[in-house]
């Protein structure tokens, strides 16, 4: 098994995914958010570049009841339902719903990913459950870290490594790129005591200037979600 | 002063150059390759992104002593003069002449740079010179790691963490994205045994598997060149 971790979305432009499985994270927030609501009864989740077309998004589904997420500069959109808070997304708002949702990194990292054999949704609120998904397919694996504009992202980065721990237990030997084998590392060095590696992340530090200290410490749990959410045909589910 | 890192060169799309003072860095050869010839007396590097461009450079000066470089899949180029590798390079070799080089990452990553304030040659055989020189102008600053293939390698990013821990001598509190502190800190851990990081490098791996282990071992000295190569209106000196 090949494992390639790519650090920003961008950097995935040579790369052909026909043959691959991915996964994509965006730790803080976005695939939190989405396996959140997905784990508390949101029917779907439809990621949109823009701002507008998450509105006719929402607009060409009269009869659905449809929420809108997302943030922009980490603050929720004017209009919009949500912002990029998981806490926002409880069972009782989110239950039985459609939820179109765009942030800055994520759902454009989501969208990158198009063209792959399939796309799994990954944070570390699920990476057990999802390390387990991916280890029933031997082939080809790429993670993408959405990043922070178009750069790597610690964050992200210490998720991929988690991941990377958790398919040890049942791929042992597989085979790593050099950020690959620099994620799990870094996870492995600072899995006791996260806030030391991930502290010193530009975006981490944005979050908590704008006062989401909260989301991150719930974002970092690892295994809060036993799914894992899969894009098809433009659906998280 | 901020310092950016970038792990490959294609990661640079949405970066705006024009205030920025950049070092490039190719440890594992090209940017080595460059430094040893300029101190062995080369009088100038120009440096080509195709093999056909490369020829042509040449012809376009008959009236000069000029030697073709550079590689492709890491073996010397039919018909050149030279590979890549700096043992190649001996004075009695390149004093005195113009070396048209190009090699599949490293004369890329240059061009990138284009439009940058200033370009430097960095490599570890000169990384306190490149940040003595750095030192001297306090504003942006981006570090920009070839890469292999679009992607992160560790002789790289080793590499550029060494290099923002001299400048720490100069610029004690630089202001460092995540992958400038992920650099430094890898740095730090392993200066003491290189090998132990820079090892699990796919591309150190390419390059021992093709006889060049002599080159990695030269080309991970710290501090064997007290000159900064420049790159101004597309040649090195």
């Amino acid at each position: 098994m090949t494992i390639e971790v790519f650090g920003a979305y961008d950097h995935l432009i040579f790369k052909d995914m026909r043959n691959t499985q991915v996964v994509v994270i965006d730790t803080l927030r976005a695939t939190s958010v989405m396996i959140t609501a997905l784990k508390n009864g949101c029917r779907q989740v439809i990621p949109a570049i823009e701002i507008d077309e998450a509105m006719r998004r929402k607009r060409s589904m009269p009869d659905q009841n449809v929420l809108l997420g997302g943030e922009r500069d980490a603050v929720k959109i004017p209009g919009f339902d949500l912002g990029n808070s998981p806490k926002e997304y409880k069972r009782e708002t989110v239950e039985g719903k459609v939820l179109v949702i765009t942030t800055t990194n994520g759902t454009a990292a989501l969208r990158r990913a198009i063209g792959a054999k399939r796309v799994l949704i990954g944070a570390m609120n699920n990476v057990s459950a999802v390390a387990k998904k991916l280890a029933q397919d031997p082939g080809p694996t790429s993670i993408i870290c959405a990043g922070t504009r178009g750069k790597f992202s610690l964050d992200d980065i210490y998720t991929a490594g988690c991941i990377i721990a958790r398919l040890k237990e049942y791929v042992p030997e597989p085979v790593l790129d050099d950020l690959g084998y620099t994620s799990e590392m870094l996870y492995q060095r600072y899995r006791d005591n996260w806030r030391d590696l991930v502290g010193n992340a530009v975006h981490y530090n944005v979050l908590i200037k704008s006062g989401f200290a909260g989301d991150i410490d719930y974002c970092m749990q690892e295994d809060t979600a036993d799914i894992v959410p899969e894009w098809t045909d433009g659906i998280v589910r």
